[in-house]
Parts: C-alpha cells; sequence; structure tokens
C-alpha cells in the first residue's frame, strides 16, 4: 500500500498518541524513495491540433487537465456531473445546497460574506503548483492562520480534563527539555560527545532557547504565560508558574501540535480571498472562453474503440443519453465513482480500483459571533481535543473582527469514533459538548450547523484514498495509460487529499497525452 | 533607568550574539515587578461637561486620549502640528513626502496600493487595547506574518557568509537538541531527576519531537529541508542532510530567530488593511464629528495659569499665533519636542525630561517585483542578517501574488552601525550590497526608495524613549500631573514603541483627568 503524507495525518488523528504518530512516521520512512521528478510541460505549443480528448469530472485535477490541453491546443471537452466545478474544493455560503447520499438536504443560510470551505482549506507556501495557478489565474489569495499561540489544548485524560492555552504547552516543554539538557551537559553525561567548546555554545544557547535563569534552571518565561501584561504607568509584567513536566509529556496532552513544523503545515499558508473555490472559478472562467465544461452531465460509461487511440463517453444532460467520441480520455474522476460506472477497464486497473479503500472525512461548521476572538484572543488556527470526536475547532483566518464567523468544530474522518452512527442532531449536540470543554458557555453561541460528509456526497463517495488494490502495484498501474485513457487525480501522486497533488497530476496528464500523441504521429 | 521590551529588543539588534541576549533578559528579569492594572476607564459619562481640555498631540496617545474624553463630555481640543493625524503611525504610498529636518525631501512614487508603515507594523493578538479600538471603530484587519519558516539567516560571519532557510536553522536545532537529551537520558545522567516513566515519556516524546530516528538518532527531517517534495506518479519526498550542530549554534547565527516566541512576537499577529494609518484615520474621522482636532497647528508655548486648574497654550495656525484657555493640559508630545518648547513644568519634570534618552530607529524600504514570493516561496516574515547595517529584510504581508511589492531592507537604530555617517546615496547602495547575500542577484530590481530616519522626522526627532532623566524617578515623576498638566504617551507605559502603550497612556490620562475634576468638584 501506498503510504502517503494524507494517510499519515489521518491515522495520527486517529491514535491520538504520539507513540502511534512515530510507528505512523517510521512506516512513512521506510518507503522507497524512488525520485522521478515531474517537469514542466515539454510539448509543443500545437501537438493538440486536431486531437480531442474527454474529460472526465471537473475537480482540481480536471480542470488542471483540460486547461493545460487547452494550451497546446487540443480539442477538449469536459464532463462535470454537478452545475459547478471543483469537486472536493467546494465552499459553503448563503444558499448552498449540501445533499447526501440519503436524501438528507441542509441549506446554507449564513450571512453573506461568511463562507466554509468542505473540501481543502490550506495552500501551503512549499505548494508551488496550485499556487503558480493562482499566480496565473490571478486568484487572491490571503494568509490561512495554521498556528496561533493563543489557541488551546484540551484532553479529557491529561491534566485533569483542563484545557491549556497553546503559548504554554510549546514554550514550558521547550523550557523543560532545555533545562534538562542544560544540566545533563553540566553533569558530564556528553563529554564524548561534545567540545568544550560545543558544550559552552550549548549551554548558553539553551539559557536563551528555554528561557532559562542565570542558574540553567527553568521558572516560566513571558513566551509561556503571563499573570498580568505590562501596561500604562506601573503596569509591568507578571510571569505565570509553569506546567508540570510530566503532564506535558503525557502523550494525550501534546500530539495536537506537534504539526505545526511539518513541511506542509509551516507558515506562511494562504487561502484565497472569498473562498477556496475561487481556484476552480479562476480555471472554469478560462476554460468557458472556449465553452470546454459541459456541467450537469454525470458519465454513465466509458470504453476504449482503439487499442491506443479512441473512446466513446456516455453521460446525461437533461434525462437525455448523449454520447460523445474522442482520441483519449483523462479519467479524473474518484475511484469510487469509476468504481461504479459501465466501463471496460483492463483487469490490472478494476483491480486497483476495486481494491482500493477510502477515508472518510468530515467537516462541522456554524456561524457564530466571534467570541473566539473578543474573549480568547484567538486568530485563526486550530485548538485541538482529545478523545474525538470532534479533535478539532478550527477558527476562521478570513474576515478578522467582523462581527459573526463561521467556526468549525469537527474535521476528522467519521468512521473513527463512531460520528457515523449519530444522527444529525447528536452530531450536532456532541459537537457543542465537546465545545464546552474548551470555551465553556459558547455552545449556545453556535447556530445554523452545516455538515459535510464526505462519504455521503453524490460524485464523491469518500474524502480521498487509503490505499490500492494490490498496494503499490495497484498504485503503479494507475499513473500508465490503460490505451488511450489516462488517469489524474491527487490519488494518483503522493500528495493525497491536497489540490497540490491534484494539479500535479493535471499537469502530469496532459504531459502523457502530449507524449503518446508524439510518439503515434513519430 | 526603566527597562522597557522595546530597550530590550534594541539592544539584542545591536549586540548581535545570543550571549548579549540573554544579559538583556537578565537585565529584565530583575526589574521590580509592581503590578497595578490600570483598569476600564470608570469616570461618570457626563464628569467632563463644562470642564476644557486641550490635547497637544495627535499620534495615538493623544488620539485616545481626545477620544476617551470626548466620550465622557469635556470640551476638547487636539492640537497637531502635521496635515495629517498619527504621529509614528505613518504609513508612506504615492505622494507621500518624507522630508528630514536637513532638508532632505523625498517623495514617494510607488504604485497605487502599494504602501509602508514607517513607524509601527505590527498588531500583536495579546495587544487588547489597541486592537480594542480597531473592533470599537471598525478598522479591518488582516494577518500581518511575522514568521515564515521559508525566510532567512545569514552571518557573514557563520556557515561561511551562507544563507540558511529558517525551518533548517528551526528543526535541525531541534533535532539535534532532542537526540542529545535523549542520550542522556538513555545513558543514566537524569536518573535522580526523572522518575521510569518520565524517562520513557521523554524519550517518546524527544522521537516526535525532534523528529529522530528510531534509533533516536537526528539525521535530518521533512520539517527542516527538502531536496525532492512529493509529487505526482513517482515522485516521493527526499530528506536534505542535516546542518551540523556546531555552526547551528555559532551565536552569530541564531539570534534572528529567538524572538518568535517573545510574547509579542508569536502569531498570530495583524496589520489593518491598507495601512497602519487606517486606525488614526479611523480616530480623526470620530473627532472631526466635533471639529476636535485642529492640524496645522504646532505649539510655541505652554504654561499654567493655577496650582491644579486652567492652562495657556500658544500655537502657529496660519503664519498667525494664537492661544488657547482651558482646564487641563494632556500634553501627548514626543518629550524630543517638549524640551525645546517654552513651557513652565516644574524642575522634577524637567530633570526627566532633559535627561531622557531616545532611540534612533529607521526603516528603508523599496518598490520590487515580488522576487521573494515567485524565486523563493516567501510569502511574508522576516530574514535576518548580521552584522549590520541592515540586519532584516521584512517581506510584505499585503497582497500576496501582487507583481509588485514594497520590502524593507533596513530597520534597526541608525547609531548602531555608523549607518548615520552614510549619505543617502551610500544607504541605498549599502544595502543592496546586503540584500545580495540573502537574494543575489536581486538587488537591481529594487527601485524607489524611500528612508525614514525618525531622528531627523521634524515633530520627533526620535523613534522611541530609551531612558528618563533620574531613571526610575525620572519614569515616576511622568506618571503624576505637574498640576493641571497630565502626561500620555508611551514613554509613560512599559510597552514603548507600540501603539497599545501609547493606547494605554491616552486611557490612563482620561482617567486620571477624570479623578481630578471629580476630587475638585467633591
Amino acid at each position: 500500500m501506498s503510504m502517503t503524507r494524507r494517510n499519515f495525518l489521518t491515522r495520527v488523528g486517529q491514535a491520538g498518541g504520539y507513540s502511534a504518530t512515530f510507528a505512523t512516521m517510521q512506516a512513512l520512512g521506510v518507503m522507497p524513495m524512488k525520485a522521478q521528478a515531474v517537469s514542466p510541460i515539454t510539448a509543443n505549443p500545437g501537438v493538440g491540433k486536431g486531437v480531442s480528448v474527454v474529460v472526465a469530472g471537473g475537480g482540481i485535477a480536471g480542470l488542471t487537465t483540460a486547461y493545460e490541453l487547452r494550451k497546446l491546443g487540443y480539442n477538449v471537452t469536459l464532463l462535470e456531473a454537478r452545475n459547478r466545478p471543483g469537486g472536493r474544493n467546494w465552499s459553503a455560503r448563503n444558499g448552498t445546497v449540501v445533499e447526501f447520499l440519503d436524501g438528507t438536504k441542509q441549506t446554507c443560510t449564513w450571512e453573506d460574506g461568511n463562507y466554509q470551505n468542505l473540501g481543502p482549506g490550506r495552500l501551503p507556501s512549499v505548494h508551488t503548483t496550485i499556487l503558480g495557478y493562482c499566480r496565473e489565474l490571478g486568484v487572491p489569495l490571503e494568509v490561512e492562520i495554521n498556528t496561533s499561540r493563543s489557541t488551546i489544548l484540551q484532553n479529557d485524560n491529561a491534566n485533569g480534563g483542563k484545557p491549556v492555552v497553546q503559548r504554554k504547552a510549546v514554550n514550558d516543554t521547550r523550557g523543560w527539555v532545555s533545562e534538562l539538557l542544560a544540566k545533563s551537559i553540566k553533569g558530564g553525561a556528553l563529554d564524548q560527545d561534545l567540545t568544550k567548546e560545543d558544550k559552552e555554545r550549548m549551554g548558553s544557547f539553551l539559557r536563551i532557547y528555554g528561557g532559562l535563569g542565570l542558574d540553567s534552571k527553568y521558572k516560566g518565561s513571558d513566551r509561556a504565560g503571563i499573570k498580568q501584561y505590562p501596561g500604562a504607568a506601573n503596569q509591568t509584567l507578571e510571569i505565570e508558574a509553569p506546567m508540570d513536566m510530566h503532564t506535558l509529556l503525557d502523550e494525550n496532552f501534546w500530539s495536537g501540535i506537534l504539526y505545526e513544523e511539518a513541511w506542509d503545515w509551516q507558515a506562511t499558508m494562504m487561502q484565497p480571498v472569498g473562498g477556496m473555490d475561487r481556484i476552480p472559478y479562476a480555471f472554469a472562467r478560462e476554460l468557458d472562453k472556449t465553452k470546454t465544461i459541459i456541467y450537469n452531465a454525470p458519465i454513465t460509461s466509458f470504453k476504449r474503440t482503439g487499442p491506443n487511440k479512441g473512446v466513446e463517453v456516455t453521460y446525461m444532460q437533461k434525462g437525455v443519453e448523449k454520447t460523445i467520441k474522442a482520441d483519449y480520455m483523462v479519467n479524473a474522476m474518484p475511484l469510487t465513482i469509476i468504481k461504479k460506472m459501465k466501463q471496460d477497464l483492463s483487469p490490472a486497473y478494476m483491480e486497483s480500483i476495486n481494491g482500493a479503500t477510502f477515508a472518510s472525512s468530515y467537516k462541522l461548521a456554524w456561524e457564530s459571533r466571534r467570541f473566539w476572538e473578543k474573549d480568547y484572543n484567538i486568530y485563526g488556527g486550530l485548538s485541538f481535543r482529545s478523545p474525538g470526536p470532534t479533535t478539532v475547532i478550527w477558527y476562521p483566518s478570513a474576515k478578522l473582527m467582523a462581527e459573526k464567523g463561521i467556526l468549525v468544530t469537527g474535521y476528522e474522518d467519521e468512521l473513527i469514533f463512531g460520528w457515523e452512527k449519530l444522527s444529525m442532531e447528536e452530531k450536532f449536540a456532541t459537537a457543542k459538548k465537546q465545545l464546552e470543554k474548551i470555551h465553556p458557555g459558547h455552545s449556545q453561541e453556535l447556530t445554523k450547523p452545516l455538515i459535510c460528509l464526505w462519504r455521503q456526497i453524490p460524485y464523491n463517495e469518500a474524502s480521498w484514498i487509503r490505499g490500492y488494490g494490490g498496494g503499490d502495484k495497484g498504485y503503479q498501474t494507475l499513473l500508465q495509460p490503460d490505451g488511450p485513457i489516462f488517469f489524474a487525480g491527487d490519488h494518483t501522486t503522493h500528495v493525497v487529499g491536497w489540490q497540490e497533488g491534484a494539479a500535479s497530476s493535471g499537469r502530469r496528464a496532459a504531459q502523457m497525452v502530449s507524449d503518446m500523441v508524439k510518439s503515434a504521429t513519430a
């Protein structure tokens, strides 16, 4: 099974403690590192002239594929089942209807200007492919606050269930670690490892790094917690006593903030101004210039009409089945959907697809007065709590200081903590109860809940892939075309569950199609 | 001498290494901690009816004073020497003229929408007084990115002068610290200090915290540096080798990033959308409703006309000297300016003011293509270099992904590195030369330099206070009124050089005036 970053994060959320995290990181570490850089597209500008391609699915992968193919002169048709582009990149706002497979229907009635990204919500600055498209398409970006020292950690099974502000956990831990290392060095424990000069360097470094006293002891620091802030006249700074180390090291306690240094979680992260769906709409605006996208056109079947060229795709349009023929097809639909479709993919592909497993991430969001800003000085970022359900409170980065905002009070896999067994009303009640542990008295301010269970969303039926039938062999299979049919989507990358993966796969698909066209005409 | 946070930071910038930082932190630590919370204003709403107050100076302290006094019904006149509110809160944009005492004149010609805050540029989320005014006055805020892992450290005297990305310095250091502590614990060095359970807890914690291997050794981590990012198909993640510990611990190297956990530097930090001067203009908009502010009205003298009530203030207006009489005066001008004025302050006050010393901070900003975003993935934050001059490169948080932006390539005290001895052209050339060490080849993209030397700005003549004549006694003197004359300004607080200090002092002045009125009428 191909271990991906997103698997890693999901599993950690599932396990809760950092022993489990560690096991997962090791598993990640032993992955084969077969380097094979995806180059910029190298095809000649006119390569697509007279060549037709059907792109199936208008998520980020499909949009990127169509956009790049259009640039190369292909005759492209993108079939999208819904009335909007973006797939999982979906922002709910006033009027948005979230309908589940079981018929449950929610209509969003938040104030104008308030929105929630139901799918991806963050653009790491190292995700240069998708950021490059934002730049190219002129999508205005703003900061997405992923780390804020005012946010909170809480665990029912640690510190007596009492919440702790992140700045305290982070900086008290650093203080204790520094004190202990300073003591070890002073006691000679590392004389074999460090030169006299390095011991001295490390000694002075640790006093600053850990906020230690002249005696190299940790007694709290202004970074960790302040009883009284400095102010006018004689209002000077007073420091809080530190948390005890034993509690800080409880593996149930710390895990939430171990991610902030992860390469795809490090500051700076960004988001489009006004909602993540500004990205798919920007692609769609470009593609609409050539009427490339057909909306409300769910595909019902596809088949090959030749070994290396020729496909026939049928889809519904206003109750009528239509057929489109093309030279090639790029399949950017989720595997959950392809699986149930009438098609003639080769057995190896079907083995990979039929055996695939999926994550079932959900997000629960509410409209509320911004009590977290006014009463807690929390501006964006995430609070973490444990055990689940509802292990995350995610505060909005948009419209700081506005009267109301959208608060996420649950974001994890619905199958982990028995969440899927709860009714809608039970889910909302549970989320409120859990929020009380971090923000007592404030659950009554939460209004207009909106929940997106990706497993229940038509044309998705999952949040992202976990593994492939046949494991890595199954993954490798999907990387190659099945005759004239190519695959795109974050499931054909090592950046599962991120738009970066989807966008990279789209570029790769455009390259692969062009390579095949070139070799066919050579 | 009253040691303030801002002194601390300035001194650290001056010294460069963390031995010096540490000495300063200790000095800060031994400050007397005399707690005396500044309460919200408690005066009765009508207390100011029929009472007149002249507020001298329209910086944040003066604006806050006038705003609060107006709320209490006082008859307030605010005299401001310039044609704009804000004092040091000054944002340069197209058309702004920066004129020095020596007659040097620069006119800003940046593209519309580009600006630079020449004074304060950050609002920490813990600065609740000034943030409260932003909320009350409806000033839209956005994130100011203070920490970005993609920014750079560079020191001519460490690591062969080669720049290092911050994520590498931060996370390799954490890796080495964790490895050494894990080894000490395993070797039994801390058996006297830790229980068996805590040793185990610490052991598993450090593997995750430091990104260590199963063998508790540090071999680099994806947080610190990635040779190849994961991507489509078979593009998997490859990790860089770590930097050696000896270099990382060079005290010349690390110092720049020791601040990010400081309580007033921690994420989340904010800025008004469009420029910091949105704050003074929001105050002015309110005060203009009652025509409270008189602009272009530099004060020439002031005196008391009674022991506890009565002041006479003269000022210039269109070349004519005018006099205004009032019951009280709140002096919110910089001490540098009061010092040179004709007035009758009591000897203790003059001793404090005449003996005061000041910092001479400057900022140098350029308009440029955003090469740091496109070519370095740097979105906001600061790069640090050493030795000075120009120890900071500060990237804009506003308008991410725009074509051009404003880059600060120098922000420190001009008297520290001999900067004041350079001509304007030499300053620009030096800043470009230093930038080349971090962003080689890009200094040629810097255009339209604008420099603000606060020591050279009329009506300021300094950036902020460093100390008072008579030390703490001098500070205590200024906290009390000299008969009917009160003092406000960040120099009457422990939050020197921050708007939080100025705003707190204004609230305090309004309270003090009201207390005096109340006791006079009791």
